[in-house]
Parts: structure tokens; C-alpha cells; sequence
């Protein structure tokens, strides 16, 4: 028996968005490995092992993962979204660098929708120009950092998603982030505020900087920020294709 | 009967990445419009017109779209990738925005797996820290937008994902985009060029910038340029989670 491992996205929560091609990984499956409440998502069956744990413990599953698939395990690491935005994909490469025995194994990443895709298409289209993606959590980076790519991404006049907004460790950091976004884009920019995408508790909300709260986010949201032409069009919110 | 529109991504080209949202969509379909090769995905059936049209006609094809649902009929507009990333998403909402009798038409964007996504888990996962995407067409928007967006870019250290890197009415411009990036990020910076992702056509390709030429990339050509951080990891290439 050969074994091989697929680094999987699950989409944003809806089953209806997750592909074809993800499902037919997971059919194939002898082993599912993911944060619990993703592996939650995969329906139990005969022949399949279902290793749910814990949050910011990436590395350690993705070993685990390599051991399992070296041994001839059929293995699927489930993520949220798309599994290399900000998902486990990173984490196992990170793994794989220091198992160079294994670096000719069966391995294969397979997209999904990722959280501010669905976001935007529920909104309407706010990241229809080019814009950027970050990671606003300072687990993994300094600070600073994040500041900084606020600042040039505001210069730059990208549209901007922002994952993990707001925890409960730094209630105070999105407020800065609100902070700097009014200083660099003024009070008149629309946000959106988009909760829980493709599930029952969906909830997307758009406002101005200047009404916008550190309140209206949480760790379930995606943050979207328009570039400076991102308008309102019925209850919808767009960014043309169009520049000058 | 009560018409509605969708604005659907087909994913980048594999049926396996089409979701089952945009299938159940298409299936109850009376209309499907789009640019040629995309409505060419779509099984004709009895009860379905299939409207292909040529490119850079997207405002008209949206109008269209609007008319039809506006007269009671079921429509879909399909993109390939995503419809909210660089496709018809947001001529849509232009179109919309000069009918306003329309702004209570059932209107729904369907996302889907837009090429970078595509084009990173076929590279292994090199968008797996904060990153931007720009489309680098300048027909609706000035060159001199596109090279200051690289700069700033390159100085937030984002991964860069570009889509429409070389059209044969612009040749030239994408030397000036290596030409900025060798530059801003230096000679040793890996760039993974990634033509016709998730087809039988598919070649990803990552080098180092001072490796790389315009020839690399064609208008099927997704151009995925890391971070400082960015690097090799067997056959994959992949962006850390962690930043300093």
C-alpha cells in the first residue's frame, strides 16, 4: 500500500462550496487530520480515522500527518477556506523541511474557497481591483509589522481582507487597526464586516470607517476594505475595474 | 415566473474544482452568458441558450444579463477563477449601477477557486503568509498605478500574486515588472510561473528573479512571486507562517 497526503480546503462552512475534488480526497481517505472543529465537518465511516486537535498546535499535526502517510496512510489534513491562505499548508511544508527522507512523497495541495472570496461575493464585489490579504493576528510576527503593511497597502490603494481580525488576547490591537486605516484613508472609506460567510449565522454588514467599532469584528469575521472608488450600489458594495 | 442572475466562477479550469453551489446554479439555468471559451464549459441542454461573446465586451454582456433576468429569466454569468477576482463581478455592479429600476433583481455572486489559489497549491504554497494580487493589464487602469503598486508591494514584503502578466499588445511591460522586482527584492527572490493550472496544459515553473524572462509568462500564465522568507522545500515552494 502507498501512502500519500492531501493538504485539503473545506471552503468557508457551506458543504455546497466545497469541491469535487476535495471530496473525492476524502472519500479515499484512511486518515482525516485537522483542527477540531474541521474534522467535525467529515462524516464518520468505516475504514477512517478522524485525528481532530487543537488549535496552534499546525506543526505537531502536520507531523503527525508525515508519519502516517510514510507508514502508507491515505491522509487528508483538513482546513478551513483554501489551505494555503493562512491554513495548514504552510505548517506542513514547515514539517516536511525537516524530514528531507520524505521529501519524495505522494503529497498534494487542493485549493478552496477561501474566507474573503466568499466574503466578497456575499458583500457583492469590494475586492474586484487589486488588493491584498493579511493575516492581522501578531502570533507569528511582530506588531509592527502589521502596521507597517497597513500603512503601504493604504498608500497603495489596494482593497484589503484581513483575517483573524480580533481575539480575545488582544481585544485592543483592531482598534488600532481602525486607527490607522481612518488616518490613511479617511473617515468616507467603506469596511465590511463579514461573519460566519455560507453558514446560518452569516452576517455581513458594510459602514464607514468613521462608524466602524473594533465590536463589529471577532474571530469568525473577515474584514474587508475598500480602495478609495469602492462604492455602494443597492444593498451591495463594489470596487470598480476601472482606475486613474 | 420570477427571473433571477448569477455571477459564478468556474474554478481554473478542472470540472473537479467546480462547486456544487455553481452546479446546482447552472442546472436550473435558462441563460448562461459569458466570454467564449468559459460558456464552451457548460453542457448544452434542452431549456438552456448559451450566450457566448467575445472579450472586452464586459459591461455590455452584463447589461444583457440584466435584461434577460429582468424579463423573468433564470441567468448565469460565468467567469472563470473567481467572479469577484479581476473578472465579471464587478462589471456586473457597473452595469447595475446605471439601472437603478434593477437594484431589487435576486442577484447572487457564486465565488469560485480563482487561479492563484490554483496556482499556489500546484507550487506547494507560496501565498501562505500575507500577500497581494495585481492585475497587471494596464487597459483600465495607468501603467504608472501598476509600477507604483510593485514597489509598495515589495516594500511591505508581500507574496505577490499577477494576474494578465503579458498580453501580445504589451510585451514590453512585463521586462519592466521583472525589471522593478529584480530591483526592489533582489536577483535570489523565487518566482513560480504557473500556465494553465488544474488543465492538461498545466506547467508551473519557479525560478529565482535573476533566472526569469517575459517568455516565462503568456496570458494563461498565473506569476506567484514570495516573500523575503520565501524558499524551496523538495519539489515544492512555500512561503513560513512566521515573519520577523
Amino acid at each position: 500500500m502507498t501512502g500519500w497526503l492531501r493538504v485539503v480546503g473545506l471552503g468557508p462552512g457551506d458543504d455546497a462550496l466545497v469541491t469535487p475534488e476535495v471530496r473525492a480526497a476524502l472519500a479515499e481517505a484512511t486518515d482525516v487530520i485537522g483542527y477540531f472543529p474541521y474534522v467535525a465537518r467529515v462524516d464518520p465511516r468505516d475504514g477512517l480515522t478522524l485525528h481532530g486537535s487543537d488549535n496552534r498546535v499546525e506543526v505537531d499535526r502536520a507531523e503527525h500527518a508525515l508519519r502516517l502517510a510514510a507508514g502508507g496512510a491515505r491522509v487528508v489534513i483538513v482546513s478551513s477556506g483554501d489551505p494555503g491562505v493562512f491554513a495548514m499548508a504552510s505548517a506542513l511544508f514547515e514539517a516536511l523541511e525537516q524530514r528531507p527522507a520524505l521529501h519524495g512523497l505522494d503529497i498534494r495541495i487542493l485549493p478552496g474557497i477561501t474566507a474573503m472570496l466568499a466574503a466578497s461575493a456575499s458583500a457583492g464585489a469590494p475586492l474586484g481591483h487589486d488588493f491584498c490579504a493579511i493575516n492581522l493576528s501578531d502570533n507569528l510576527k511582530p506588531w509592527a509589522l502589521v502596521e507597517r503593511r497597513l500603512r503601504l497597502a493604504a498608500q497603495a490603494d489596494f482593497a484589503m481582507a484581513f483575517y483573524n481580525p480580533r481575539s480575545a488576547s488582544r481585544p485592543h490591537r483592531f482598534a488600532q487597526v481602525l486607527d490607522i486605516l481612518r488616518h490613511e484613508c479617511g473617515p468616507h472609506r467603506l469596511i465590511t464586516f463579514a461573519r460566519a460567510v455560507t453558514t446560518r449565522d452569516e452576517r455581513v454588514t458594510t459602514v464607514t470607517l468613521a462608524e466602524a467599532t473594533p465590536e463589529m469584528a471577532d474571530m469568525r469575521t473577515v474584514v474587508i476594505v475598500g480602495n478609495a472608488a469602492t462604492r455602494r450600489v443597492g444593498r451591495f458594495v463594489y470596487t470598480p475595474r476601472r482606475a486613474e
